[in-house]
């Protein structure tokens, strides 16, 4: 049976899971989540999908996983990007869980509240927090890729996957990647990789889909 | 030699696993890192101790640590906190990656911002904003322990340490146990276990220390 993946084209960390499959040429199909519309706040889907009310979902067979980052794990010995040794295996983990914290867990409010949000609504002090806490994991992420190709080892991991995933969306959320010569390096590194898809080439849904 | 744990009284991260060891009698000390005078942003702790700027830092003879969700899944073996099957071992990680993003991880800064800036610098909408957010997060967890004494499975697991850690700190930051009573017995359930401890007992470091 083909893995399904609950997700939507806005999702970055949807993102991470769908690009992960698709590099590695694990079959999956999209489950379109109508994020936009509150189907992840619904009783149905906290009670038979998510009790968390977020996406990404994947459902293999009986099996139904949440958050990115153990999908991701989960997937390792289907997609090869889990680490070839322990200590690498940790060190994935260490920056799933520091983006999951620092990077994308930010971001994802940020960017919505940015430019989903109608702009008489715009939270801009709390915006501009966010940018401002953003550039000091920007700075960390941009030294750590001075001297190396990959965030863990010498090829892609989920490390990469994880972190990578909401640096491709085009939405302005204060993040300009000419500001950061070795993340942008490595976001080309990324996308020039066979494969590779743009989320919203990915995944159903894109903001033009709701006139923004 | 003995487990070293670089860590403060007032960081919830570094209480998840200064609180894993004591429950589980892991033998410990701690390294004291003065965090309000700025001893994590200093070049020589990004270049030696941790390049996230961050604690908690584990170091256990040649091997360094960072992350309290790497942590916590290093020292399963000799806690028995990691969980009992490759199911509980997902479970846990799902709810430690939950915690980072929409759990501890908002409560951190919505804490410091309330309780250690002065007072003609609270930043009041970016306070509110977390706490709202926050309020989703309790309630997903109190639903979560509606019908189980702890989040995975039949016993404490990393899970709880990741989740309980910022819930027992005295300073307000807009959550009340009264408000979320699974929540409220859970913490309870926690606390009575042999060797519990309050993060201002078990690690150096407390707000009365700065005079606040």
């Amino acid at each position: 049976m083909t893995i399904q993946l609950y997700c939507f084209g806005e999702s970055g960390h949807s993102y991470k899971v769908a690009l992960g499959m698709e590099l590695a040429g694990v079959a999956w199909e999209p489950v379109f989540v109508d994020f936009f519309s509150g189907a992840h706040r619904r009783e149905d889907f906290r009670a038979e999908v998510n009790e968390m009310g977020e996406c990404p979902v994947l459902v293999d067979g009986e099996l139904k996983l949440t958050q990115s980052g153990v999908i991701l794990d989960y997937l390792a010995p289907q997609t090869g990007f889990g680490g070839k040794t322990e200590e690498e295996r940790r060190d994935i983990l260490r920056w799933i869980l520091w983006d999951n914290h620092k990077l994308s867990g930010p971001i994802g409010p940020a960017r919505f509240m940015q430019n989903f949000l109608p702009v008489d609504k715009h939270p801009d002090e709390v915006i501009r927090w966010h940018q401002g806490r953003l550039r000091v994991s920007y700075k960390i992420l941009d030294a750590h890729l001075a001297d190396r190709d990959w965030i863990t080892g010498d090829s892609l991991t989920n490390a990469d996957l994880s972190c990578c995933a909401y640096l491709y969306y085009p939405e302005p959320f204060g993040f300009n990647r000419a500001d950061w010569p070795n993340i942008d390096a490595w976001l080309n590194r990324i996308a020039d990789l066979p494969g590779w898809k743009h989320p919203y080439d990915l995944m159903p849904g894109r903001p033009s889909d709701r006139g923004l």
